[in-house]
């Protein structure tokens, strides 16, 4: 088991932020500057070709931190940032490059792209939470996962394999038979985000990735709009999501 | 023009209730016992055998008059309440009954006869518009529209029709050509609402009526749940959705 070295740290807004590395695995951590007290942790999950870093990731974990008093983390999908490729990633890449080049569905190429990465990505979000769970200020309080895009082709199988994570929102992505299969293990609340208007994903299949859930509690949020037309008042919703379900009070900015 | 005649008048938690007539039509009004200052306004339709104060009715008024400072009016339904029945009315809830205790879906009784009560209540919904904006704590401000069931059997006629609505939350009923064509004239601002497990709905019925409205922004929320297990947080997102579509400040409770 690895443990988790703290690599940088800046703070802005109330919210500290620190790169780490776990292993060889890079990760940033966002905390309330007061200084959490076993606060719930939520993991975001970013999109493909995006890392841990992308605006919207460090959006959605200041609202977290700022609203709720969470510790956020995240860590690089492998193939991502930074961190080596393989000859799978170096195919798969070139392979979606040509098809958005040549205006073609990208759709039969992210999804079993993404599982693959996918494979590789789960084992190193356990070993990141096992070394998260390490810190006096987390420790085995209530996990939440959020990860829409890619970070939904690897939520699904972490949450299905992953106790600890009792909450998800996640969404924008197709109905796969493999997956879909996953994510009818799943059980615990869940907050779907599909897109009404998206260019790349059916309708038809978003909708059946969200019945697929065998969660007793979930919803599904459609919005008009094309692919990456997600409304920002998805993010507050989300909030609202993981403060209902790991606890933790909304301040007033929502 | 019939005006505004006020009967009654209680007050609770920070919220004055007073009831009203406008010519024969019965309702109730609920402020900000601070003294509103020409605050959006809220129209609430009831559900099929409820009435104005039905409980759920009032926990909505009560959160957006307290979250947001709106002013929030309901009227009682055409043959609903205290208000005489046509022979329409009596055929067709005794045929309603009927199909309910022999356990035989409803959808083909409600959805016409709820047709026929909102070719009423559409010009009762606007005389009493016109009389509430004559009120000085009201005027000519901005007005959202809050309905489930029959609230959008009313709601889906009066928007198309009204152009002083400029949001509405909507949902819980059947797709039906009619109505549907209502909806394809509404451009406003819709959330709309459907349970996903439905016993008397079916899913593709009410997925097929959100599709119908011709808004640019419309957010459809689905639930898993049967018909009557809408959640509460709905209640939530629906006073953040007038929010942000009529004015106002939310407060710290949500």
């Amino acid at each position: 088991m690895h443990t988790l070295r703290f690599t940088a740290q800046t703070s802005s807004n109330g919210v500290v932020e620190r790169d780490f590395l776990v292993g060889e695995i890079p990760g940033v951590l966002w905390s309330p500057a007061s200084g959490p007290d076993r606060a719930p942790l939520v993991l975001l999950g970013h999109g493909g070709g995006r890392t841990s870093k992308a605006p919207g990731m460090t959006g959605r974990a200041h609202r977290l931190v700022t609203d709720c008093g969470f510790s956020v983390a995240a860590i690089d999908a492998p193939g991502h940032g930074g961190r080596p490729r393989t000859a799978t990633d170096e195919r798969e890449i070139a392979a979606m490059q040509q098809a958005m080049t040549a205006g073609e569905p990208v759709g039969s190429i992210v999804v079993p792209y993404n599982a693959d990465i996918a494979e590789r990505a789960v084992p190193e979000w356990q070993a990141t939470l096992d070394a998260l769970q390490e810190l006096p200020e987390i420790g085995a309080g209530p996990v939440g996962y959020f990860g829409l895009n890619m970070g939904t082709a690897i939520g699904v199988p972490l949450t299905a394999v992953e106790p600890r994570i009792t909450a998800a929102v996640l969404g924008i992505f197709w109905y796969d038979e493999s997956l879909a299969e996953t994510a009818r293990r799943i059980t615990v609340p869940i907050e779907f985000v599909l897109q009404w208007d998206d260019e790349n994903i059916p309708r038809e299949s978003g909708l059946a990735l969200f019945d697929a859930f065998s969660s007793k509690e979930k919803s599904l949020h459609a919005n008009s709009g094309a692919h990456k037309e997600v409304p920002r008042f998805e993010v507050d919703s989300a909030v609202r999501f993981f403060a209902r379900h790991l606890g933790g009070t909304v301040g007033a900015s929502i």
